[in-house]
């Protein structure tokens, strides 16, 4: 066994909280149902994201931008009462919106494309004015609803991955420009303090950020913050309801992280906020690699390193209530979510939970480990099996992690295991083992529900001159969160176990 | 002041429970939504419907028929997650299903023509053959997951109105008839028991009935119920995101729940169960009447009276929370709702809860009150004010209703009377005050459910020789519930309030 | 009818959050019980008072100070299972202890004298310095579970009405000073921003004051605040289960709150908060003037005046959960609580909702009436009949407010007006006509529960030049809360109401 | 290893319900508590008991029976505000009263003898008399309340262990059986298809059964049940707030069990139903063997044959809520509860929710397991590891339980395993692994909580001709439930979980 990594008492740096700056959801129509808002309740419970960000705001099903005549005159009426049930129930749930403006109200299209099975329209305004009659409309009424501080905490991105023909007609730059300036006045005119960004472009599209900085520099057009995408997967092979598909190392995700700093160094946007608002390893929501405890392992270094590139990386998304290209045709399907329709975990959704956990000190950190302390002094340590994402050699279990950890006066520690792996907290293992079935009955739901429970292990660690050992065996694709605490012996002298017959 | 109405001590009748048998619902996929699910749950606090009955069973938006292709064969694959996120939903909340099996699915559907905004399908199946699979596929699942014996108490019926061409590719009665008997062999060949019926005509067209008897009655297909639809507006004058009709009495509704037993009289179908499975005043989603103060006192007989002719009348439909024509603008806009979106009570819902108060016994009945008894001996009165449905001469204030009640042996009676008139419980005369607020603010939604309840008073009422004497004014639209008990006295001796200084 | 009183647009004070500063609780160990926490909840949910104070803190039924003898020796332990429930639960709901020190733990006691049906035991410790190590043993465990920001806020209070003999064996000073200093320094010790007071006196003992500010001002004994209590209800005429007593102006409350910061002028605790740690009308839990209509309207001008006086004066008690000479035995017993058993509201309720619902700018002040706006502009007026507290002349209906309120730019204000009086949301009078049930049947609960909701009434008033004229009649007792704020009218040119047939 | 047991497909029983037909309570009064209520509300969800049993339903606290007197005369009011509290949480949480009626209402008592913390007074009353008319009078109030229907469920024993002196006053038979004869008449004279019983005799007083018999039977006195109580533990060896005591066997307790109908044969009582209204290791409320993993272990025997002799045992008490000593002074201190304060859940608990899970049929029972089958074909395995009480040789890890079960035609089954053991959802090694928190800070409860869950494990099994064959391990005092269900398989052909990159 190697000689244990020595943690130091002192602190090496701040644990960020860009990983629950934002999470990614379904179209915002969906945040009317129950099932969502149930999700979004447990996952606020133990994890609490800061803002939500998806798609649709601007959808026929919310109904914000309605056409009539009257007189002989055509007329717009905004309408509300679908956004005002959503972001209350986000406030009440203690989630704030990331704002998209998008995508194209039907009657302010210039044309009839449209992306996904809910027909978003892709098109620019055929009136960039009444476009900006739209935005300030609707942020007005929200300042209104909410009132201005809250509102400027909001971050207001312009449309998504308008670098892509699915996301905007022709994937034209010059049309993306001309929106984006419109929509950035716009925001300005309704309160200078607004903040508002973009362009949200897809990976492998990072030769938009500089000519976006030099437009944008060029006119004096306000940017607040950049915003870009982040996925690791190839391209899709597909079957009924489903695709596999290749995998980069999750290292590459932090590389996307990284580039819009460098990128626009110099530039007029040098030193803005960088948000990577949507990222996956597939950003395809039918690939079961999602449900898999492999997922949680792969995304566990990400998630312990991303808070050093940029201010926030949203996880797309947290629930399988989703329906880009469809209604799911079963419970578990590759869904995005953290969590499946009826709130079952995955291991992903454990991860969130156990970085929710972890303190704000960094005592250390590893290829496979972030060892962090609270202001109660309880010390966390998170470690993580290696992944080998292209399958060939599939991860080993019994990778072994060893630290000595500055738990500080006391005779013991006691400490807390909480571990996802291939054998624990596998709840779509279960759901196989149960035939896959496409609807579950409720005594199946109430198996899978007690099957996505993590394993817990609880025990007395020995302390000498202040330090702890501890070593970690991790299974196959484990992701672990360990919580050590000195302890205060309470016990009074009276008491022997050995006098408890039976023992 | 006339002479009261000598209320009899001994019951004439017993109060039918058609009124709550059914009520009506926006689109089967509006199900999922929080606010619908808040609603419904309040609704069945206060009032507790059996049955609750929508269109939209197949909509796309519901997923259940998924057609693939896999090694270059077309299959079909159905899921359920949806469904059962809905009827598991419904059942929590104590009410059942009334199957309404429509729209076509767009990959079984022989055309491309719609109803609503929601784009529901209105043409035949391509293949009778595929449609009875489908049917039956979403019997067996629905037996399998919540039991033989459950579902046999939900009745299906087959399509909407398809004697209207907006409903049914040019009210095709052959092939309505042909449906129907695809559809009602395959629900018996899933289980004889299934109640299966039809033929769920609109107002106006009851000369479908007599041929509907014939079809089945020659083919012996098997036909459990009759429905059929009641309405008493006339042609819609529209204005912007609304619509103002002209009224039939209130009687009308009766008569036309009348008519199909009359009609049916020594066909095969002679002495059926009968299920209005809709009805209302306005057919429109956006029509003010359904808000108002009138409209409780304008029904109020016939739900008082519907049951003597039917077995179940069904409110279209207990939400707003509904989209035929699109996303609503304001949070009144004449829906259809005993509630609007948040919950706020319109008077017609106290109506309903005034109904669900009332005993089981009958003890008198009249053109403007209803009185009942139930089991522990408790006397309830509905009372309500005329209307005229024409706006020519409104309703007068101060209608006066005189009854003499068996109270049995007391010497008083406590008397709690709840009433909704245009000066109570009125709150889109609020709304109206506030200056029509599209989307309220929640101080003002606060006020709107505070003005939403009904006047409550209460009150001795002397007793003499077992009777008691009570004299309703009534006002302008009023419809009251009184609850009268007799009262056993425990005041002891030694009480006596004109010792309380202060009074 | 009299001019109306020019209400000005410019403020002229601010309301004083002294009335909500804190609320009188039954003993400690009652906060372990559901009904107790339903009703606090409630309390919270209405009204939000800021802390609670109650006697028992150290009743043998919490169990704090535990005696045992081990290896011969004698020993304490201090035992915080039920102390730590309470906390919780009260932080839960939003509340902070006033943490009152007392009774004495028997096994601390000097003697055998007790007060109340539950025997708390009265006597100075047989040690100090024990009854020193309780006081800090019970801090610092709060401290530690609570954190030291927050246990700061909590004031300390040591013990209750030390100048009465059943309060305090033989309602000695000199001990009672010994106690004092005792326990200041033990609290200091523990954190000297710990805030500590006394002396709790009864109404009627404040020559205590001053030679309480000598004792400590000459040995620079530790005081953060001043304490006493205000009653104003004469001697008890028993009947059984229940009394009847004569009672002072209302006014003598607020002459009786006044005293302390004059008589300690110029003494070494001029200056210092003064907590009004118990009030009401009578101090006897069994006097059922405590539920009547009039009650509120007594002391209305007393939580409206109240703050310019003290610190905070706290209601005795907000529920009738509450235990001083035994288990009631009927609902309605006269009991000090806001609310009975099973959360039914007493009109005195009602008035604590009604100013909790003011703003925080007062507009003006009179004999009958109280303005307040707030940061949005909505104006509020709490208006109260007269009374005659001494029972000659009952007071009449009728009596009139007319006030001309600064709305603003607006062309008609929206006014919602709630009341309680003889004849609203006097559920005691309900409670009366129902035969005085003592145990009330599920269906009696409810008809209470509706009957004891205020009226509430909402109207249209057209502004002028920036006024609205507002003319309250008062019925008798009535204490009625109108809120009124400028309309923003929405309404679209289509909407005409005379189109709605019916109407 | 040895070869399997073969468990038949035909059910040679039924599992009967006297494992749930009754738990034991501490004092009535506790049940108005809120801790109390949530854990009864817990229990109830996840094992589901029928009737619960305490004691001091005619306590102070309760304050039932008040005396009083008017113009010169003593009278008694009777005042049950707190029992409807308290029945109504019952009836709410779906469990009803098993009536206790004692002990003596201190103005109705003959002497000053108290028993416990709480001074339960236990003498005969000064009136049988006046005994009579409260029973009467507290039978008539539920009645009317809850519905004779109702009443007539809720069984209605004679005192408490009346043969012991500290619980009757010189453990006077003669006395209790004039107690009973009042009793019981009393019972009748409201209702004679209530049901009475008694003695309710502690261990070793068999020999009170005949007179009993005799007494009843020689004077035709109703008896409708027998009733006596079970304990294994020998003389407590004590400790500050503490005991160790030897135990004997676990059969010991279905020894106990049995005797009343062996002894009663040829009696008048001969056949009636037996109620063994307490039973339990410990008789002790501070014995740390309570809280142990040994404890589910050594009682899960008692709980899966218990049924065979008696028509319930009511587990002596469902939650550490309970006061018989006084204020427990640490979270575990040997409490009877199936749940500590704050509901922590011990071993013992989880055996309950074991057997709540198990299927009606029986298939097989063993000295180590009992096989059961629901009607969906879903087969239950509970096995247990021996135990040895005499702490001589402690039980060993590694005892093995193989069975070969009839599962019926699938190729696989999915079982799901939950333990307790030494090792598993032990909370109170955890506990100590803590030192011991006396009372434990909001983190330590969380961890506690966590830590207080069984281990779950899920797998799929193969089935060879309709048989799967199980092989259970068993850790040291483990208590396991298996649960295995025949799978459907419903994987798609296209799925291969070989494409997923990652594995």
């Amino acid at each position: 066994m190697p000689s244990p990594i020595i943690v130091p008492d002192r602190a090496v740096g701040r644990l960020s909280d860009a990983w629950r700056q934002c999470v990614g959801t379904g179209r915002f129509e969906l945040a009317l149902r129950r099932d969502y808002q149930d999700s979004l309740a447990l996952i606020q419970r133990e994890i609490g994201f800061r803002h939500i960000r998806g798609h649709g705001l601007f959808a026929e099903g919310v109904g914000v931008h309605q056409p009539y005549t009257y007189q002989g005159q055509n007329h717009t009426r905004y309408a509300f009462g679908y956004v005002d049930q959503i972001l209350d129930a986000y406030l009440e749930l203690g989630i704030e919106p990331f704002l998209e403006l998008g995508f194209m109200p039907k009657a302010l299209a210039s044309g009839e494309q449209t992306v996904f099975w809910w027909h978003g329209n892709v098109t620019p305004p055929n009136s960039l004015a009444e476009w900006a009659d739209l935005v300030k409309a609707t942020l007005r009424h929200l300042i209104e609803r909410y009132g201005l501080e809250v509102v400027r905490r909001w971050p207001i991105e312009v449309w998504n991955e308008p670098n892509l023909t699915q996301f905007w007609q022709d994937a034209d730059e010059g049309a993306y420009h001309r929106l984006y300036e419109a929509t950035a006045f716009a925001v300005k005119e309704v309160d200078a303090e607004l903040q508002v960004g973009g362009p949200a472009i897809s990976p492998g599209a990072d030769h938009w950020l500089r000519p976006f900085a030099e437009f944008t520099g060029l006119r004096t057009i306000p940017v607040d913050f950049v915003s870009k995408h982040a996925y690791t997967t190839g391209p899709a092979q597909h079957v009924p309801f489903g695709v596999y598909q290749t995998l980069a190392p999750a290292r590459s995700l932090l590389e996307q992280f990284a580039t819009p700093r460098e990128l626009l160094r110099g530039t007029s946007l040098d030193g803005l906020p960088v948000h990577i608002t949507e990222f996956n390893s597939s950003y395809r929501p039918d690939n079961p690699i999602h449900d898999t405890a492999f997922h949680a392992a792969y995304l566990a270094p990400v998630l312990a390193e991303g808070g050093e590139h940029v201010e926030s990386f949203s996880y797309w998304t947290f629930s399988d209530m989703f329906e880009e290209i469809g209604v799911p045709t079963a419970l578990f399907h590759g869904g995005f979510g953290l969590l499946t329709h009826r709130q079952v975990k995955k291991p992903t959704y454990h991860l969130y939970t156990f970085l929710a956990r972890m303190g704000p000190e960094v005592l250390a950190r590893g290829e496979d480990h972030l060892v962090t302390r609270d202001a109660e002094g309880r010390i966390t340590v998170l470690a993580w099996a290696p992944v080998d994402e292209t399958g060939r050699e599939p991860a080993p279990a019994g990778h072994t992690v060893r630290l000595s950890l500055p738990v500080g006066p006391a005779r013991t520690a006691f400490v807390l295991r909480t571990s996802v792996s291939e054998g624990a907290g596998n709840v779509w293992a279960a759901w196989g083992e149960m035939g896959r079935p496409a609807a579950p009955s409720s005594r199946q739901l109430d198996a899978l529900h007690e099957s996505s429970e993590p394993s817990r292990r609880h025990l007395s660690l020995p302390v000498e001159a202040g330090r702890a050992e501890l070593t970690l065996t991790l299974d196959q694709h484990e992701v672990t969160l360990v919580e050590i605490a000195a302890v205060r012996d309470e016990t009074p002298p009276w008491l022997d176990d050995r006098r408890l017959f039976g023992y």
